[in-house]
């Protein structure tokens, strides 16, 4: 199906948070108006936007940034360019399918909403193949998994230990690590998890709950030469993963699940030359020339409905936005919540497949 | 007064642990066999010995590395080489005064005895004009601090945070910070350290009990432009220094008086790329030359009653040794307690001085 030129209305429909605390109440669907992309900006009718820990983040108020409230979270989505600014970059993706982003303090709008004002370097155009609804969860996840594979391989590390495994970020690791034979040592909180990751061909993983689980996860460190660390929860688990790393090996930490502060026990650090890094993907995605991050948009989009898939446990619409934060809150494993603009309101954007 | 050739008796007292536990009941005075020097072997007469936040660490078992029980402790001293084995570098110190170290697993001895044998390679032969009983004390604080304010100054920072400022090696960063003209911005905990400090000539010092230290410890190190941390007390203060620091910044962990896991505000590490990492001064000498090991032995030695001088709260016999550690545990910035074998016990080595 031709994409057609749709009519851009006066107003939309939109979440917006109040308050940076966290709490349903300070999350409200309100009417807006349509912005109007300035130049080098476009204007994105939004197919759907996820909800990803980095927006929880967001609404806490410990994200990396804050915008200025009342503001619209949501740091991704997908959706169809229908108004472009002045600019080179942002006519040429006119009418075009893309996946876009609103994660940087300068984008005052957010993809929890019909419509979407962002800078056109923050869009990635879509391969015709590619289906609208995975790419929405296109920029965060997958290039972040993509990322974390690319430092262990370009560093030479022989294997590595990742922590909340069974995320949607943890599975794309385990099957990028096959695709690339570099051993992921998984660590998940609960046996369940441990068989999810099973099925999808993971050959290591250990439970943190388990009686001899450092133990467990210092054999396996030895075993396979695992000398780098994904780490996501924080807590101690950033300090079990660090002792049991060998010496010289590095911890990043790229989320903090847990909303503790990472523990890490000094004797690593001074003794046995650890270190504990962060991992921020705006960071690493600044450090790219534009043809790096051309090259790195094809071969995500070419594993996104491959290693780079992601589950969707539900898909609501804005109306019930305060209802998908905590059911995603609740139980992130069980995939990812989509928010789709329309769903059951209209029939706009709801089931076309563009 | 020259140096006279003692007689080597056959047996020496000396202190010995049973267990790794820092239980004083664990800390034994013992008569012992002399050792004999092996091949590049030293054996020195203690003069001094004194007692470190690292030997509390060994003591409970927290160090990097521990010997095998029972062991003498004591990382560090200085006396006469009395005897030496075959090799060159053991020969020439023969009869020389020297600031030793048994800081290395390979050492089965240590300088809390009347006698220690260590390698060559750990003995530094002293300038005649230095203090014998203040070169007891010349490898680990002196050493130490020289080698903090090099990687700050070889890194171009242009100021620096420590904690634990009024300890023995956080005063010598006082110290060498106006040597170098390189600000130092002080943490202590209590005022009358701040007062110490002051007289010290140092010109930033924070109590991090006051009310509002977080929010002058950010501000003095926008203000002077401070991007690494030293940081020897662990726990929370970890966290509070480094989300003092601007992004990018670094702490370097050396010390953990709280004996406490280190905290680290995840967001630092994400969002704002700083890092933690260690420095244990065995792994930055193993990365010197022999050249840049002798310039720096007579770099410290020339400063060692001046700079890197350190105040001795007490001088204890090796027969008062538990009681040696729990006043140094008790009362750390009052200064060091040495232990001196024979001291009033004998006239042997307490009063002679080299």
């Amino acid at each position: 199906m031709a994409p057609i030129r749709p009519e851009i209305p006066a107003t939309m429909r939109a979440l917006e948070i109040r308050a940076y605390d966290g709490r349903p109440e300070s999350l409200a669907i309100v009417t807006r108006p349509v912005p109007a992309p300035g130049p080098g900006q476009i204007l994105v009718r939004i197919r759907a936007a996820p909800i990803n820990p980095s927006d929880l983040m967001f609404l806490r108020g410990l994200y990396g940034f804050r915008k200025e409230l009342p503001a619209i979270p949501g740091f991704e989505g997908s959706g169809t360019v229908v108004a472009a600014g002045k600019g080179m970059m942002a006519r040429a993706l006119l009418g075009r399918g893309v996946a876009c982003a609103a994660a940087d303090a300068s984008i005052a709008w957010g993809t929890w909403a019909e419509y979407l004002v962002t800078s056109a370097k923050f869009a990635v155009p879509l391969a015709r193949s590619v289906n609208l609804e995975q790419a929405a969860m296109l920029l965060v996840n997958p290039i972040t998994a993509w990322a974390l594979m690319e430092i262990a391989r370009s560093e030479g590390h022989r294997a590595v230990i990742q922590t909340a495994a069974a995320s949607a970020l943890g599975r794309m690791i385990v099957r990028l690590g096959r695709r690339f034979s570099l051993p992921v040592i998984n660590v998940v909180r609960r046996r369940e998890q441990a068989d999810e990751l099973a099925a999808l061909g993971a050959g290591h993983t250990l439970i943190s709950t388990d009686d001899h689980f450092d133990r467990e996860l210092r054999l396996a460190a030895r075993r396979l030469d695992a000398t780098l660390g994904f780490e996501a929860v924080a807590g101690d688990l950033t300090r079990r993963v660090l002792d049991a790393l060998p010496t010289q090996a590095r911890v990043l930490v790229y989320g903090a699940l847990s909303l503790e502060p990472c523990q890490v026990n000094p004797a690593s650090l001074i003794f046995e030359g650890k270190r504990v890094e962060g991992f921020w993907l705006s960071t690493w995605l600044a450090g790219k020339s534009l043809p790096a991050r051309y090259r790195l948009s094809r071969q995500v989009q070419s594993l996104l409905t491959d290693d780079l898939q992601t589950q969707v446990q539900a898909r609501l619409p804005l109306e019930s936005g305060a209802e998908a934060v905590e059911r995603y809150s609740h139980n992130m494993s069980a995939g990812k919540v989509l928010l789709v603009p329309g769903l059951g309101v209209g029939s706009r954007a709801a089931t076309a497949n563009h």
